[in-house]
């Protein structure tokens, strides 16, 4: 044995993803169902539109040199500018309206890496970060890798009670730890894991708490918009850094890996200035800029029209899923008054809650369900321990993305099955509990 | 205003690459002839290979969903084997007798993410680094945003003094200071910045001194092996990491970037599984896999034969350049006494010495080559100041990877004029202060 590696503290408190095993199990098992892992429908990827568009590229010695060298760490400024026209049309809004120009959008490896680097650029051990209850497991991976602190908010139907964030902010203001609080993060549509969208009402005021209480340093909204092009019904609702007219306070993230494909691993974010040249010395020292090559055929798609039609060819196919997983839920859970879900209106999650039952990676459920064939996300991961050590485990996050129609309807009919040889001895526990 | 931010300590310790402001001058005028950004020839990409295998990749639902998907956070499986084989054939070993398998293998965004990720594992501020002196700016840059203390080898023209690294060794041990020391990083073939090579005879020695001198934790030797393929005289040298048959104590790095594209910005590690571990721990949180597509299209190169056919090219077309360069120095430079230059057998950059000439960012002559239209990287950039405060600042890089032959002799002409602009002052200078 060779002496022991001395890691670093950073390393130290890294640990792996508890949602890693979950997808690596869902590659390895294709007989199983898995409502488990976010991956998308591989149907729908836009193979012939990349064919055509790398063609195109490579066909034009100008195009393809920009392609195929290194490109700025900001990344392509026709990317920049085309993704940031299409955040501000879906806003009803000028870029100028909103402060913004392509110098504010900066391109990254999948909107991940944004989370990633504006942690850095913010947190210092103990630092505090206010979420959504529940919220995005990997991103609470990796803030325990910052070392910084999870509070939450609990959600409603309306997303995020801004009444209870004000709340928390006021506690911290009055407990002397507002100095702490760097960033407050949502997940505003069809959230991950919950489905909610944050309502529209509550958007401005995310940014007018935010602004209020940067009374000693200011404090960040970061707006994660993985999910907003995937809507399947109503009108898309305006973004909260729509309500950053000045371009202070609200970081915006999304990606083209869930509307469009994820090996492009190319995602996007629009920042304040000073937040911009703080993560681009960072990113400079990663990679000094994103895959170029893959940015250049995601700015071919959205010029050329494919990215709005593949959108649109998506948000049909996973409206209909959805709408099979609900109705295979209302059929298969009628007669369990204990199991309740939402209904989201978007994006890939529904949030089944099962009152009584541990869903954890420890109880009986998860067991239960890899054995009938079908795997879920238990609900915990998405959650923090509170001050009194408590967790909620009595929730499943379920994704409609990769299953076909007919496998969803067999993997709810499997889970179903699950719950069963479950819930009587769970419901015996709790009796006997009280 | 808005308040301030408050940014983390990493963040106020990361400043801009110096670098990158040259790159961006290079970009901006090409009338300049450039010298200085380590970019590369944009008449060597393989575009057509690239259609090729991406037009291969879409035509096949199966090939076209799996490049399309997420991929794994260590990266494609069927690239980590052809690199790990590659790497092998080069060094004339099995991957076995080396103790590898292909899950000793990541594939991460160009080599520059590994140095960034094996940094965030090892170092904590005040952690120490052994380098060359100079040695790679960028990484600098990187150990700065880690905290990390550089401390430096004198090279001769076999590379890194391992004599030296010794007595360093040696120097740390007795000032009790070993214990922070994590690191011996070499870039060992061609070096950036000096085009120096690593000799055979150091190349066991530089890991028999880690081993040796790991007495309280594991020091890693990372071997930035990103110029490997571009030789362009004698046979290839094996690895650092040859010499490591038990996989504890080398990690080693490249990347498709120089020998192929930089815009699939691809690069992959070989190294021991306690650091693997660990640096797909911090890889999940960054970005859980670089660009899933622009893998595809690297392990399609590398099967069909297109990577190995394109690598051979490279060498014949730079080391034309190389010719070209020496040369033109030979020309302009033989009656300038102060002026000596190193003679790579590879790589992208030729290491000039003017004895007496200040070539720093401030100095007389970055300005004179600009006025000339000539731009080099400043030595200095590749040094850390002393104990004692000092930096060399009498050494430029020349890159003669992007301009053509052509330009590359009338920049060398350019550049003769802005030296003699500025030599005599200097000398003079010189003079008096004696």
């Amino acid at each position: 044995m060779p002496p022991q590696l001395r890691r670093s503290e950073k390393s130290l408190r890294t640990t792996d993803s508890p949602i890693t095993a979950y997808v690596q199990k869902a590659l390895e098992n294709p007989a199983l169902v898995s409502f488990a892992a976010g991956l998308v429908d591989e149907d729908t990827f836009p193979a012939a539109d990349v064919a055509a568009v790398v063609a195109e590229i490579m066909a034009d010695p100008r195009a393809s040199r920009a392609a195929l060298q290194y490109g700025s760490t900001q990344g392509d400024p026709k990317l920049r500018k085309l993704v940031l026209d299409h955040v501000c049309a879906a806003d009803g809004v000028s870029p100028a309206e909103l402060s913004l120009t392509p110098a504010d959008v900066c391109i990254t490896t999948g909107s991940q890496q944004l989370l990633y680097i504006l942690g850095e650029v913010l947190f210092d051990p103990g630092d505090i970060v206010i979420a959504e209850a529940p919220s995005y497991f990997v991103y609470h991976s990796l803030l325990q890798s910052h070392g910084a602190r999870v509070l939450t908010v609990p959600m409603d139907e309306d997303g995020m009670r801004t009444d209870a964030l004000e709340a928390l902010l006021e506690d911290l203001k009055r407990s002397g730890d507002l100095g702490r609080v760097k960033l407050i993060y949502t997940v505003d549509y069809f959230q991950n894991p919950t489905g909610l969208t944050l309502s529209a009402g509550r958007r401005p005021k995310l940014v007018e708490l935010a602004k209020r209480y940067s009374t000693d340093h200011r404090i960040l909204v970061l707006e994660d918009a993985a999910y907003r092009e995937l809507r399947y019904e109503g009108p898309d609702l305006p973004s909260v850094k729509r309500s950053d007219p000045t371009n202070e306070y609200v970081v915006y993230t999304s990606t083209f890996s869930k509307p469009c494909a994820p090996g492009l691993k190319t995602g996007y974010a629009i920042m304040p200035p000073d937040v911009m040249a703080a993560v681009l010395h960072l990113k400079g020292s990663h990679d000094f800029g994103s895959g170029n090559l893959a940015q250049h055929v995601a700015a071919r798609l959205m010029e050329s029209g494919a990215y709005a039609r593949h959108v649109a060819k998506l948000q049909a196919m996973y409206r209909a899923k959805r709408d099979v997983m609900l109705a295979a839920l209302e059929k298969e859970f009628a007669d369990v008054p204990a199991a309740s879900w939402t209904v989201p209106v978007g994006g890939l999650y529904v949030w089944l809650t099962l009152d009584g039952v541990d869903t954890g990676p420890r109880g009986p459920l998860v067991a239960a369900a890899l054995d009938a064939g079908v795997m879920y996300v238990p609900g915990e991961f998405g959650h923090v321990t509170d001050a009194s050590g408590d967790l909620p485990r009595s929730h499943c996050r379920m994704c409609f993305g990769t299953a076909s129609p007919d496998m969803i309807r067999e993997g709810v009919a499997r889970f179903r099955r699950a719950v069963g040889a479950v819930l009587p001895r769970e419901t015996r526990r709790l009796a006997a509990a009280r």
